[in-house]
């Protein structure tokens, strides 16, 4: 949860604006109301579409109240409380303990509200989510960095490289695991270019965000967490993970395999979900159960770290002007992945920027904007004129990953051939079938 | 299940071939052939990549044989049957049942191998449809009708327009509803398309397709078919539905709301899901049951037939090139629907591209690509930016139904204010929350 403080009044207009000002109260401050009942807590700021006749205070218990100004009979601002001291680097370092890195990147798990202030501290460090998480540190000697603080939404092909530059650094480190958080909304992209860009990494990283922000009573943020050490600590598998809810209560978290997560859901808790088959691994509170079919392939530790972003994910649908495709295609777009309907199609309209990206020698991918299933182009006409016209079907792809895939093949194929060749190949789980 | 008979010796080659040729047989001629065992059947084409060992014969008791050449030691070509007689248009018709009407647009539902010639009908008539499943007729009097014989991935929003206007001269009818019977692949897209330009449409209209060919062992068709019919003649709902299989088994079969169903496996029977909460009945053997938040909504019959397709889904991603966005503006573009990240982001190098089609005057609304749950652009600083830019939050549409509900918009409102108020309003339950 982010609030604007720019203002000291902020989010508060009218005559809530007019009382605040009259009484000298900001945002922020501690103030003890007079009321029935009263009440003690800080004055927090509104948002956006408020009414004009309520203030909010947060209460010590954490949570917020709003209180009609016409039945205040007096407020009192008090003596703010000194600053909370940073939390120091190991609160209770057992160095007995496996080690863990947790690298943040930002996203709501390093998001809180500064309850003395009643503002926001965008990222909460490294430091102090370990140390918010007391838990953690009975699980794992726990070492923090802050690597950057952004929303996901806004991370970029640059990002996954600086992640996996850092992770790159740590490959013959004595971690024994890596905790990244991260931001929900891009995360599966994010894991897809990891286990991509570090195939056969040596270590398990563990992708770790939050539905609710850590300070909100529902967060998932510790569970996530310490759901994550506990895997990290105690797996031989290697590889890079999504570790979220599997269920909306805490008893359950699923640990997803990075090129076959998909988030699924806006705002629940158990947003992630395995596409197309079960976890690599459940982590209930006693026990952690592999799938099955989960095995760590052997295969040489040989990072890649480049990306190429001229890929367009191209998501087909009735009325799609042909154009936004022959327009990417001139202006030096190199890789399309198409999302079809279905096993694999696209309208016949299609067909000639198609023929015009392979003339100028384009990869161009095919997956399913059905999410679940597999692209099958043999089985109508449309699916084998498209691979006359050489499209590549991608099978299971998720088409997310497969846009991932094809901006780290096209940063690291020295040719069209080696490019296909990648493409096809299941090098990281992400395909299945 | 398409195969292609331009050749009489489709698919074989090499010792197939010379073998087929040798003994003066095509493909599509019934057969006797000597071999252990005997078989009597037609020959069948192959599909590219098979071997040049083996010939397929159809039996008559539907299923395909494998017969190796080396093995057969005569085979001869028996005189072909006569022609199958084109069913007529009711093979029982009872006038005391309710009328259907049972419209064909194709798709997988209406294609079949003709066991007279081996071949591929691509375009099973509606009233060969209706003869294959004589159930039909004691549910009701069904009259068919080849309205067009498309795979729906080559459907375009011209063939809505005209699958509209040809329901819309059966509203004052006597027909009890209606099944049009379309291809799998854009299913959704139409079934919103005559949601949004039939609204308040008298009668209930079941679109249904098939994920199995109708003569596979395996197909969905009759199951669908029938329960469709059950359905239309005794429900009192109104409007646009999905008829199709609710499970693997052939017990269960879902009715989706038109604007909130979704093709989400490429292959399963029961790959139409309803986001966001069940379907609005479910058909089984004995019974109809209803969802507990059905309801009709008390809503003239108003259609507006017009679609403008300048309209672009555009689904973001990490490095998404702004461009496409800013080139399709320039290019003539009138609304964007973004499939934005999580609760409704998209990264900040959109801003500029949005900016600019804001000063144009464009539509740009929010969907999210996490498909299930709403997005909700009040929660983060992403999200509130894009607001005060003037992006649109569709609450919980599906970006496919927002896609076609823009076309209509677009097609239909006299201006910007217009389109933005149809948009935002629940027209036909595209908003559940």
């Amino acid at each position: 949860m982010i609030l604007d403080l720019a203002m000291s009044y902020s989010g508060y207009w009218g005559r809530c604006l007019e009382f605040l000002k009259k009484n000298n109260v900001e945002v922020g401050r501690l103030v003890r109301v007079q009321a029935e009942p009263s009440y003690h807590g800080i004055v927090m700021p509104r948002y956006e579409h408020s009414d004009d006749t309520h203030i909010v205070l947060k209460l010590k218990n954490g949570y917020n109240v709003g209180l009609e100004i016409e039945k205040i009979s007096q407020i009192e601002v008090e003596p703010s409380p000194p600053a909370r001291k940073e939390s120091p680097e190991h609160p209770h370092a057992d160095t007995s303990l496996p080690k863990i890195l947790l690298l943040s990147t930002g996203g709501t798990i390093a998001s809180r509200i500064d309850y003395r202030t009643g503002g926001v501290t965008p990222a909460l460090t490294a430091a102090e989510l370990n140390a918010s998480v007391p838990e953690l540190s009975q699980i794992a000697n726990i070492d923090t960095e802050v690597l950057f603080s952004e929303y996901s939404e806004n991370l970029m092909p640059e990002h996954w490289a600086r992640i996996a530059e850092r992770l790159n650094s740590c490959a013959r480190s004595d971690y024994k695991g890596i905790i990244v958080a991260h931001g929900t909304d891009t995360m599966q992209y994010t894991a897809a270019a990891l286990s991509f860009s570090l195939l056969g990494f040596p270590k398990p990283v563990a992708l770790v965000g939050s539905q609710r922000s850590s300070d909100r009573p529902s967060s998932d943020a510790a569970t996530n967490l310490i759901s994550a050490a506990r895997f990290l600590v105690s797996t031989d598998a290697t590889g890079f993970f999504v570790v979220m809810h599997n269920s909306s209560s805490d008893d359950e978290v699923a640990c997803h395999w990075g090129t076959r997560v998909r988030k699924n859901h806006t705002s629940k808790r158990n947003a992630f979900q395995t596409v197309g088959g079960s976890p690599a691994f459940i982590i209930k509170n006693d026990t952690i159960e592999k799938n099955a079919l989960f095995c760590t392939p052997k295969r040489e530790f040989a990072p890649r770290i480049s990306f190429n972003e001229r890929v367009l994910l191209l998501k087909y649908f009735p009325g799609l002007d042909p154009e936004v495709m022959s327009r990417a295609v001139a202006s030096g777009c190199r890789a399309i992945i198409l999302e079809g309907t279905g096993l694999g199609h696209v309208g016949k309209s299609m067909y000639e920027p198609i023929k015009a990206a392979k003339r100028k020698g384009l990869f161009v991918g095919m997956t399913s904007q059905c999410i679940d299933g597999s692209v099958r182009m043999t089985v109508y006409d449309s699916g084998r004129d498209l691979l006359s016209l050489g499209v590549v079907p991608l099978a299971d792809m998720i088409p997310e990953t497969a846009l991932v895939k094809a901006m780290w093949a096209l940063g690291n194929a020295k040719d069209a051939g080696e490019m296909e060749r990648l493409m096809r190949e299941n090098l990281s789980f992400e395909i299945s079938n």
